[in-house]
C-alpha cells in the first residue's frame, strides 16, 4: 500500500538523527515492534515497550537517542529525540496520500443559503446546510451532513467531519478539526424552579473556540446562557465529552473520552482531564491541575494540582488511602485481637 | 445588540420588584457580576457570588429580597423572589428576537413521505426526513437532518434541533425540546447467551415522552423490548444521558449529563441524578430521591434518600467514611504504636 | 395490534415446552408479570420477578422448567429451558410484521458516488451518502442520513439506522446492527508535546468489526493510528461506548452503555464491562473477566477475573473492604476509646 525508500524516510524525519546498522529494502507498512516483519517500519513510542524492541522483526525502528541496544542483521535502528513525532511526520506523509482533502466548491446536493458566506477554496460535502449570515473560512472542510447555523462562523483551514453541527452565532477557530458527530452550541442546561417546575433558563450565549482547537466524536459544548463558552488556542477534546454553558478552557488542555466539566468553571492552560473524570460547577483549576481518570474535582486547586478519586482528593494521599485500604481486613482482625488481650489483662 | 429601557426592563420581570437607587441609562448587554460594566445588567442567582455584588460595575443588578447592601451611584438594584427567573424572562424577550422561530412549511430539500402528516403551521427544516404514518403537530420546528420513523407522533410546538432521530412508533409529547444528535427510539441492549453467543432479543415497544421534556445533545433513550419506555411530564435530560429500554422516570426529574439509567427501573418524581451518576436494572427510586455527581445506586430506595459514593451509600454515612478515610494513614500509625506499647507491657 | 393462537405460539417457540393448564383465546399483547391482564403473554426472565408469577394475570406465562407453581383457571403456564429465549422468538415473529425490512433499492434523495459498489439487493434511504469506491453488500440497509466514507466496506445483512458514519476504508463485517448516531472511524485521540503544543499524530489505520458485532447508538470507536481497531465476532456494544484507537476487543464480549477502553488495550473472549466501567491504555484483559460498573481496570487480568471500584481492585477484595469501610466510624470510636483505657493503665 506505501513505499518509501530509507532516503525519503530521512528526508522526513528531519535532521539529527543517528543511524545504527543498515537495511537495503524499502518501508512497506508500518506496525507495532510485536506485529511487525521484514519490510515494516516501527517505532519505541512508549517505555512500556523497550523490552521488544530486541525481538521485534521490523526491518526499521524508529528509537528514541538514549536507545543503546544494536539492530540485527538486516535492521536499521533510527535514534532521533522524539521518535513519536518522527513517526508523526511519517504519518502525515502517508495520510496526504492516502486521504487527500476533497476538491473545492459546493456539492451539488448541499443546500446553502443565499445570505451565507462560503469562501471559493472552502470545500462543502453531500447534504450539508449552511444557513443565513453564516460564513465558512478560506480552504475548509465540511465533510458531508454537516449543519451550521445562523450567522455562525467557521475558520480558515479547518475540518468537519460528518454529520457535525454548530449551532446559531457559534464561532469556530482557524484549523480546527470537529469530529463526526459532535455537537457545538446546544442549549445550555439551565432551569429555574417555580412552584415544582423546572422552567427554562433560555440560553442566549453562544460557543467560541479559538486556534488549532480538537472536538472528539459525539462531544458536545453548549452555548453560554449569556456571554460565551470559551475553548482557547490548542485544547484538544476527545470522544463523549461534555462541556457545559459558560465553561472557560484554557490553552493547550487535555480533555479525555467521557469526561465532564460542570457550567461556569474555568480550567487554566495546561490542565489534563483523564478519561471519565469531571469538574464540578463554578470552580477554578489551576494551570497544568491533572485530574486522573474516573476522578472528580470538587474544589478549586492550585497550580499543577493533582486530583485523584471520586471524593476529589490529592493524588498523594489517596494513594496511601489506597495502599491502606487493602490493608483493612488485616487492621480489622489485628485491632479485635488486640481489643482483646489487653481486655484480658484488666 | 441589545437594549432595553429600564422602563421595560420592570415589565417583563413583572409586578413586586423594589428599586434601591437609579439608572438613567439603557441595558445594553447582559454579564456575570465580575465581567460586567456600564450599561450591563448582571444577577445574583447563587450565593456563591454574594461577594461579588458589591464590587461590581453593572449598571442594573438583580437581587434576592433579602439581599440587604446598597447601591453605588448610577447603580440600580432590583430585588425580587427569583432573580434566576426573572434574568429568565429577560432573555426569552431577548431569545425571541435573536433566535425567531423559522417559518411555517417545509424545506424545498427535506423529504416528506406522501403518507405522513405534517401540520400547516409547523416548520420543517432542510434535509429532513419524515417517513410514512408519521405526525408532526402544529408550531412545531425541525431544525434540519432530523429523521422521523415510521408511524412516530411528534406532539404540538416541539422544537427538535439538528440531526435528532426519532425512531418508528416513538410518540413525543407536546412542548418537548429534542437537543441535536439525539436518538429516541433506539433498540434496546438486550441479548440472551445461547451456546456461548449473544442472541438479540428484539425489542419491539417504543418511547413514549409527556409535555414538557427536554432530552439533552447526543442523548440516547432505548425502545421498550415491548410496551414504552416512559418519560414523564417536566423532566429534562442533559446531554450524553442514557436510558435504558423498560426504564420509566417520573414527573419533574432532573438527569444531569452523562449519568444513565439500566434497564427496567422505576424513577419517581422530582428525582436528581447529578452528573455521571448511575442507577443498575431492575430498581425503585422513589420521589425525590437524588443521587449524587459519580455515584451508583444499587438498590431501591425510600423518599427523599441521599445516595453517595460509587457503592451507593447513604449520603452522611459515606460523608463520614470519606472524613475517615483521611485519617487512615493517622490511624494506622497510632494502631502501630498502640500495638507495640501493649506488647511491652505483657 | 397482534394477534397469536396458542399453536402458533407453540410453533414458534418450539420442541420441548411443557403446558400446565389452559387458555383458550388468543395472545393480543406482550405485557411483564405484573401489568399483565386476559389475553396477555407475560414471562419470567430473571429470578428477581419470581413471586410475581402468582399474582399475574396473564393469560400466558413462559416460565422455566424448575417453576413448579400452578396456573389459575384459564391460565397457560408454558416451561422451557429458556424463557427469555422463547420471548425472542416470538418477539422477532412480531419485528418482523411491525418492522418489515423496507425494499431494496436506492432512495431518490440518496447520493451514491459513480464509483461506489451497491449490491441490488440493498436498501438505500433518504438522504445517504455513499462516496467512491465504497462497497455495501447484499440485503444490507441503510436507514437514512448515513455516511459511508472513500473505499469503506460494508457486509452482507448489516443494518445501519440513522445518521450512522462510518469513515474512509473502515470495514464492517456481516450481520452488524449500527444504530443511530454511532461513529465508526473518527481520528483516534494521539497527540505528541512539541514545545508545549500538542502536535496530532496523524491517524492513518482503520476499524474492522467481524460477523454479528452490534454497537450501540452515539458510540464512537476510532481509526487505528497505523493497523486495525479490531472489534470480534459477536461482540456487543451498548449506546454512549468509547473505544480507542488500536484496541483489540475479542469475541462474544458485552460493552455496557457509557464504558470505555484507552487506546491499544486487548480484550479476550467473553469479557464483559459493565456500565460507565473503564480499561486503562495498553494493558491485557483475559478471557471472561468482568469489569464492575463504574470500575476500572488499571492493571492486565488473569482469565476470569473480576475487578471492581476505581482502583481495579479484585471484586472480592473490594467487597470486603465496602463492607469494613461502613464500619470505619466504629472502629475509630472502639479504638480511641482502647487507646484511652490503655494509657489510663500505664
Amino acid at each position: 500500500m506505501i513505499s518509501y525508500t530509507i532516503d525519503r524516510i530521512l528526508e522526513i524525519v528531519g535532521q539529527g538523527a543517528e543511524l545504527v546498522g543498515a537495511y537495503d529494502g524499502d518501508v512497506k507498512r508500518i506496525a507495532s515492534l510485536s506485529d511487525a516483519g521484514a519490510g515494516d517500519l516501527s517505532f519505541l513510542g512508549n517505555r512500556k515497550y523497550r523490552s521488544e524492541v530486541a525481538n521485534s522483526s521490523a526491518s526499521v525502528i524508529l528509537l528514541p537517542k538514549n536507545y543503546t541496544g544494536e539492530p540485527k542483521a538486516s535492521q536499521l535502528f533510527i535514534r532521533l529525540e522524539n521518535p513519536n513525532y518522527a513517526l508523526a511526520l511519517i504519518c502525515r506523509d502517508i495520510e496526504n496520500s492516502l486521504y487527500p482533502l476533497p476538491p473545492a466548491g459546493i456539492h451539488p446536493t448541499a443546500s446553502v443559503d443565499p445570505a451565507a458566506e462560503v469562501d471559493d477554496s472552502a470545500s462543502i460535502g453531500a447534504f450539508c446546510y449552511i444557513a443565513a449570515g453564516a460564513r465558512i473560512g478560506a480552504q475548509t472542510v465540511l465533510e458531508n451532513h454537516v449543519s451550521i447555523g445562523r450567522e455562525a462562523e467557521i475558520g480558515r483551514e479547518c475540518y468537519l467531519s460528518a454529520q457535525v453541527s454548530v449551532a446559531d452565532r457559534c464561532i469556530i477557530g482557524d484549523r480546527n478539526r470537529l469530529l463526526a458527530g459532535c455537537v457545538i452550541g446546544s442549549d445550555g442546561y439551565g432551569y429555574a424552579p417555580i412552584d415544582g417546575e423546572h422552567q427554562r433558563l433560555p440560553q442566549i450565549g453562544n460557543v467560541l473556540t479559538e486556534a488549532d482547537v480538537d472536538i472528539g466524536a459525539n462531544s458536545t459544548v453548549d452555548r453560554a446562557r449569556f456571554g460565551t463558552t470559551l475553548i482557547q488556542a490548542g485544547t484538544k477534546l476527545d470522544n463523549l465529552v461534555q462541556i457545559a454553558h459558560n465553561v472557560t478552557i484554557g490553552r493547550h488542555c487535555l480533555i479525555v473520552s467521557q469526561s465532564a466539566i460542570a457550567g461556569s468553571s474555568v480550567l487554566g492552560d495546561r490542565v489534563t482531564l483523564a478519561g471519565q473524570s469531571a469538574v464540578i460547577g463554578h470552580l477554578k483549576i489551576a494551570d497544568g491541575t491533572i485530574i486522573y481518570a474516573k476522578s472528580l474535582a470538587m474544589r478549586s486547586t492550585e497550580p499543577n494540582a493533582k486530583i485523584l478519586g471520586t471524593f476529589g482528593q490529592n493524588a498523594n494521599l489517596m494513594n496511601r488511602i489506597y495502599v491502606l485500604q487493602r490493608k483493612l481486613p488485616e487492621l480489622f482482625k489485628k485491632f479485635e485481637e488486640l481489643e482483646k488481650f489487653v481486655k484480658s489483662q484488666k
